[in-house]
């Protein structure tokens, strides 16, 4: 592994015990029934215990959304030509996409990289170019990435959010956009939970039955063909994985290491997921689930990371929208607790026993 | 009935079809797979229906917060004092509640109301002083209200928010605050839809289950002594309710004749929801389910007004918080309709069908 990899793993710690027992002792003198606002009253405990303070604080936001091109797109398994990667990069640099209208209305930056783009993209002042190649190889036949590759994709990732990190940053979502990337991340899936590729690939972006099972033939096919090691993350994504999904698993990761929380978005954040915390397992104190999307397999997924996701909205879209509209909860759920009277500060009686 | 509640009951149209066609035709060229944000997708057509514009708008929110006290708390069926009403509407005042620091995060202005809090209030710039009566009598033993009171109540909410429209509104929020509300919203909700009492009574702020096993066999006090008649929602309203629920049926009521959408909280604004729509079935297309609470009986209420609720977070503090986060997932959803760039605007490419 890269250097930067290597000491990110060895520091990231476990969340703050004391921050969080006086978050909570805050949380349940508040004027409100204990545990009447239900998700919303276990988050501000979870972000004092990561960022390390009695009272969090949520002021600068960011998602980073990463793209990225599949090989195995050769094999037909969706309805979107690869074209539409480059296409949408430009939709966000304009500003005119799902995920900047929703970062937007959270007060969310946007930060988009492209990870590995297929095509070479027109520089842009707010395109972070860190191509790792023109996208990965396809992986039903091959290895999607070299070894190499699938370092420099997480410690690419590391690098952004240590940037973004300096500039100001109390917690951050993750987004991707890549057509294919739900082909790779259901091969990610099924490598490392040891689920049947059956159970955890998807329609994507909308496949029908007939599609869907070739879709499951070549997840079988890039598992069977590479053999991906369960124990050694690294291969599954070098074998199966992404150069945006390799650069996401190193955001979180850089991310923890920061004491910065992470909102995950769907299916594809949630399969970097799988392999950030298999690099790192006390990594999952720091994540936060926003949404169950509607893609078959991130039920399971977000099981196997032990995560309960905020939202159930049928949505399926990626590129981060889901992570913001998380965001906004925590949001919401920091502010409780830091503006909220209790009892005693607002002399109102408490229930009698 | 009241003059104004008639009046009202003859002014809400249906949702507006062609809006909903031309939000729909625009909604379905949006830069994204047909359906991927799932509910967020549905919301800006009914919003585009009920305000009977292409592009609906949402720019003034208010949550309006209505406080009641219920004679039954004389049957012990909860475990907070009856002063917490009126503890609650000073920290209301004060900004320091759950639903001041959730209507700021939102930017919606809150309206405090006194619908019938059993004590007298200290006047407040803020408050709006509309007490029908110091607090409901004890249902248990004969009707919490005589019929003339219960129709004050909901003409005092069609009086509140025409007051409310007036400085413009494009959206509100329902919200409450009555100890021992819970259990006239259950002999409400039982009354109406003809469901068991046990079936719709829940634990409220937080009893035991032989506290529970007591608060149904208040309700079930109540029906048989005062026999509500389902087909009058005034009576049953009359006979069960309060005037809070009174009151925020008159405020969905008197919204839906302005054609301004009412996002409805959890239980208690519910059984409003009961009320007015049994008075007025089309006032249905007006109303958004913000979350389905963590109290028992909701799901089956909401089921009963056929919503399906926005958001499962587990919450049951009422006041307005669900429909504070409901109103956001609106305001998101109108701004992915408004901001998105079409396929054609952006130059991306469509799905190869």
């Amino acid at each position: 592994m890269g250097n930067s990899l290597d000491r990110v793993l060895t520091t990231i710690r476990p969340l703050d015990e004391t921050a969080m027992a006086a978050a909570r002792a805050r949380q349940d003198a508040l004027t409100k029934p204990q545990g009447s606002l239900g998700k919303l009253e276990e988050l501000p405990i979870q972000l004092a215990g990561i960022q390390g303070k009695t009272m969090p604080q949520i002021k600068t936001k960011a998602i980073i959304t990463m793209a990225g091109d599949h090989g195995v797109v050769a094999e037909k398994v969706g309805n979107w030509p690869q074209e539409v990667t480059a296409q949408m990069v430009y939709n966000f640099l304009r500003g005119q996409a799902g995920i900047n209208v929703l970062a937007r209305h959270v007060g969310a930056r946007v930060v988009v990289v492209d990870m590995g783009v297929a095509t070479e993209l027109k520089p842009h002042a707010e395109l972070l170019a860190r191509k790792v190649a023109f996208g990965t190889k396809n992986m039903a036949l091959g290895p999607a990435m070299t070894r190499e590759q699938a370092v420099n994709a997480v410690e690419t990732g590391i690098d952004i959010i240590n940037a973004e990190a300096a500039k100001g940053l109390d917690i951050v979502g993750t987004g991707d956009m890549g057509i294919g990337n739900t082909t790779a991340s259901s091969a990610v899936c099924a490598a490392i939970t040891g689920e049947a590729a059956e159970k955890v690939t998807g329609r994507g972006t909308g496949i029908n039955d007939k599609q869907l099972k070739h879709k499951i033939a070549v997840v079988k096919r890039a598992l069977e063909v590479n053999h991906p090691d369960p124990n050694d993350p690294v291969d599954v994504l070098s074998k199966v994985g992404g150069f945006e999904i390799g650069g996401l698993a190193g955001v979180m990761l850089g991310a923890a290491a920061h004491r910065i929380p992470v909102v995950i978005d769907g299916f594809i954040s949630g399969a970097a997921a799988l392999i950030a915390t298999a690099l790192a397992p006390q990594l999952k104190g720091y994540l936060i689930a926003a949404h169950v999307s509607a893609e078959a397999g991130h039920q399971l997924l977000l099981k196997h990371l032990g995560l309960r996701p905020l939202l159930d909205l049928g949505m399926r879209l990626g590129e981060g929208t889901g992570a913001a509209l998380g965001i906004f909860l925590a949001e919401a759920a920091f502010r409780i607790l830091s503006e909220m009277a209790t009892f005693a500060e607002a002399s109102v009686s408490e229930r009698i026993v």
